[in-house]
């Protein structure tokens, strides 16, 4: 697999608008983009710290996952992002020949128009982890 | 606070060992060090991935706040490490002044030379927050 940086991490807050005074009048980052995904049931918003972006996480519902999420482990890092330089498709048949397990088993489209994958955290020692290409 | 880009994430684990060959065989990353910090009771190992590093986190010790960690809320990301560019002592200071719960309240020396600090996860949205500079 060919990863070239971390494209973002994912991180769940309970609400965008409490979440974004920390992230950019404490840390200084700038957010520059809100979007819904309809169907992950969340709102998120992107900010961009060197060669990754931070991408904040609102559950739109209580059945998201993110509010599971939140429900069982609290707010913080829900995933990380690897952005792949060789296919999403490619990537996820290497790790499914390494006996990874997928959670999603072929790419599909995820937020800023992205081709996404994620891996069970079962099989990455607990972090929940996209594989993601523009 | 001026930060240029997340210098590692700090990923806790039970055994370096055991989580090299996902890192490396399944990701593709290279570890290019491993050291022990003596006084936080870790050993780890970096991987670099762009400008970010991978930092796996192995406890060396049952009272390991890693260890700790690991007994609370099983393997995963621990901590998000952020460069920043105009001194930890400043960036620390600024923090303080909009009422961010300091974990160290002045730099101290963590692994690879870096002057380091912890924000507390209570102030940063659940988010165990390091700062560093090199």
């Amino acid at each position: 697999m060919k990863i070239s940086h971390i494209e973002h991490l994912g991180i769940a807050v309970k609400s965008i608008e409490e979440a974004l005074p920390y992230y950019e009048n404490v840390l200084g980052l700038k957010c520059y983009n809100i979007e819904t995904v309809e169907d992950q049931k969340v709102r998120t918003a992107f900010l961009k710290v060197g060669d990754t972006k931070i991408e904040l996480l609102e559950p739109t519902c209580p059945e998201s996952t993110i509010a599971k999420f939140i429900e069982n482990k609290g707010v913080g890092v829900h995933h990380v992002a690897f952005a792949v330089e060789d296919g999403v498709a490619n990537a996820l048949a290497e790790a499914e020949s390494k006996e990874i397990r997928l959670i999603d088993k072929s790419p599909r489209k995820g937020a800023e128009g992205l081709q996404i994958a994620f891996l069970h955290p079962k099989s990455t020692l607990g972090v929940l982890t996209e594989l993601c290409e523009h």
